[in-house]
């Protein structure tokens, strides 16, 4: 595939500021050349063009943390309370779920997101099977994503060997689309040995398939302000400075975890971060949902810590919208600190884009728009009554913009949606498959 | 116009549940049925079949505090200290504007806010000119509202003409789909004397006009903490127990009275308010985007006052998206209680459209489907990745559908919006009338 994607506005992510009147040429998966239209139509008149006037040239979004197999639970409970939500509702419908739900859950979760603009995705579930599963949905719909197997005290042998089926079979797979990573659950359900093994089998699977890209160390942390306790009681640990100063003395932390939520942080916390490397993923619309609390992500940035934004799962968003995540993260911060300026609409572009691609060790590939980077770049429609009049491109896409107006998706220099349109199955095929795939697991849990 | 909505299910908002495979009838401007499609099919079987399969019918959505003028300065000046995007970036731009600006403005606000279900807005902006204005906009798109003028003590003599024109023009145009409002700006711009002027003025424009329905009485109130001190600073009056507290010694509130924001309330204000039935709108989206602070939702319920919703303008938002404003509302409340089962999507749904109509004076015409009702309804598209399956409408319309999945909107029983295009105008039309205004008032600016 020859491309040039011409007339835009490019925001590269990259550099400051954006290219007006822009274009960006794609050779295969790659981007070869990001300018002006003026000066590259010129050279690249024979490559197809891709109009792309009145538009947003932009890295595809990445979302850093989810649960994408979830997407047949969407709306099933909510309004609980947590512990009723979980162990009344989630759970027993969970234990019903079969492989393949998992894997319609995805498609449905995937597609969601692609339409969106999220072009990479960072997912944690249960790696029950070779075959119907989150990789594979990924796979077939063209998207990009590191998938995980979440891992428990209660059920070592079991994670064993999923890890080790999950990493072989798809760690690279998909034209190196798919990436794997260990995920332990969270400390509270990971005791302090299992998650000293977990990190060796994460090194030990880096040594060995490491060439295929980074296996990344998924992990639930400080969601909740009563962490410490959970742990406490599980494993008799007592935690005094903070769940990650925990994990640091362990000593499994490093630029390859990723710590999705970082609510309940302290100011350790924040430090250990900072010098292990460790990346945050910020989920603000379910810490709302879900009562979690309001993450420091000022104090984050301002410590050094890359972080990068996600949705969470389907039943604790309930949406896969990442335009929805940056808008809300920017007026989570605002409000918590009484500051208007907090989190400027620039830097949470930087948490969808870059910084996710730094969360998930690939922006070596991915997150910006630059000679040699994959082709991952979404075109965002501003001919829209609330895109018009424009001044500030970055002030309408966090503010302003929705998801339902990215109007084309490229990942790996293929264009799997077109003015609106999933190309790469049929949406109408993926919906009755998630209608009958949830009769069937309701009919199960009432059987 | 005689038509039967069938097939789909609908929410009435006048009573618990919903009616799946439901319909409703119209004639003219009016709901005549509501019921199971199987019962009403019969009936109505010469009446214009429309088709809400896979679809929820409900009534339109009522945006109780708006500025639609400002649709030409969205993403003007974002990120900056309130004081100086006020003063140094907004004013010295609306100190440019001309009637025909506002006009422009309130037609994009209006043109958004229909194509995503917002069926009634409550408006307040200065009223500039007898033809080019707000309410225009409005009766044009075929949308209903309630527009104000906004009054400050430092120009008393051009409010009261503004007033009266605007009242003799406008309250009950549109075949009554246009009403007005008596609107002093907040208790820190408008002295003492000139609040209990503008309460009488009210009062007598309701005798003369009031056979066109309620001339409500619409104030920014408790933005922010601070307002005490402003009320202070710039009339000499010590507020000691609340700013609604303070209203009420002015003996200006009752049921008539919108009260935008409510966020720094005391305890007395709460209970003024649920004595005097002075309405509430909460701006979730805008007080956070602005560090405003949290209002009170759950206590305003629980005290009885009614709470309606609103975005506020599009600078301070920067949306008309009702929707996302829906679900902001819900997250809020319960990251602030601690409680993710604070004001449950039920609660939510009701602020959208039950309370607005309450809180506009308007309840005896919009905000459920019921015979007898205007036909203000919108068919809510279901056939979308992020709404399959389904368990709960409820759930959905809260927590993940967006103003895109808007489908078709009926006002006063005329279909303005079908399959997601507006009818009653060219939207490409606004969109470069909007661009050619911005330039101009640019360049004016720059002159």
């Amino acid at each position: 595939m020859e491309i040039i994607i011409e007339g835009g506005t490019v925001l590269t992510m990259g550099q400051e500021g954006a290219i007006r009147e822009g274009a960006v040429v794609i050779e295969d998966d790659r981007i070869i050349a990001v300018g002006s239209t003026r000066e590259l139509k010129p050279k690249f008149r024979r490559y197809e063009r891709f109009d792309a006037r009145s538009c947003i040239i932009m890295p595809g979004l990445i979302n850093a943390h989810q649960h994408i197999s979830m997407g047949l639970l969407r709306g099933y409970a909510d309004d609980y309370p947590l512990k009723v939500w979980l162990e009344e509702h989630i759970w027993p419908l969970e234990a019903k779920m079969t492989g393949r739900d998992m894997y319609v859950g995805s498609l449905l979760t995937c597609a969601e997101s692609l339409l969106g603009g999220v072009t990479t995705v960072n997912t944690m579930y249960h790696y029950a099977h070779s075959e119907w599963n989150e990789a594979r949905a990924i796979a077939e719909l063209g998207m990009r994503g590191v998938v995980g197997h979440v891992c428990f005290s209660w059920r070592k042998e079991e994670d064993r060997r999923a890890l080790e089926d999950l990493i072989r079979r798809w760690h690279g797979a998909a034209d190196g689309r798919v990436r794997a990573s260990v995920d332990p659950h969270a400390p509270y359900t990971v005791d302090p040995d299992y998650m000293v093994e977990l990190r060796r089998l994460a090194d030990e699977y880096n040594e060995r398939y490491g060439d295929k890209g980074r296996i990344t160390f998924h992990i639930h942390v400080a969601e909740t302000a009563d962490e410490p306790d959970k742990i406490r009681d599980a494993f008799g640990v007592e935690v005094r400075e903070g769940v990650l100063a925990y994990l640091d003395s362990l000593d499994v932390l490093g630029p390859d975890v990723v710590a999705a939520h970082c609510v309940a942080l302290t100011d350790r916390d924040i430090a250990v971060m900072a010098e292990r490397g460790v990346k945050a993923v910020h989920n603000p619309v379910s810490n709302m949902k879900l009562a979690s609390g309001i993450s420091p992500v000022v104090d984050l940035l301002r410590a050094g810590v890359v972080v990068a934004l996600g949705t969470d799962g389907p039943c604790s968003n309930n949406t896969a919208d990442m335009f929805e995540t940056m808008k809300v993260a920017a007026l989570l911060q605002k409000v918590a600190h009484g500051d208007p300026t907090a989190l400027p609409a620039r830097a949470v572009l930087e948490m969808a884009t870059v910084n996710g691609a730094r969360a998930l060790c690939w922006d070596d590939q991915i997150g910006m728009l630059e000679p040699g980077m994959k082709a991952d770049i979404i075109v965002v429609d501003l001919k829209k009554p609330h895109l018009t009049p424009l001044y500030s491109e970055e002030s309408h896409l966090v503010y302003a913009a929705r998801s339902s107006d990215v109007k084309d998706v490229f990942v790996d220099g293929e264009l799997v949606v077109e003015d609106g349109e999933l190309k790469t199955m049929d949406l109408e095929d993926i919906l009755e498959m998630a209608v009958k795939a949830k009769e069937d697991l309701i009919s199960r849990l009432e059987a």
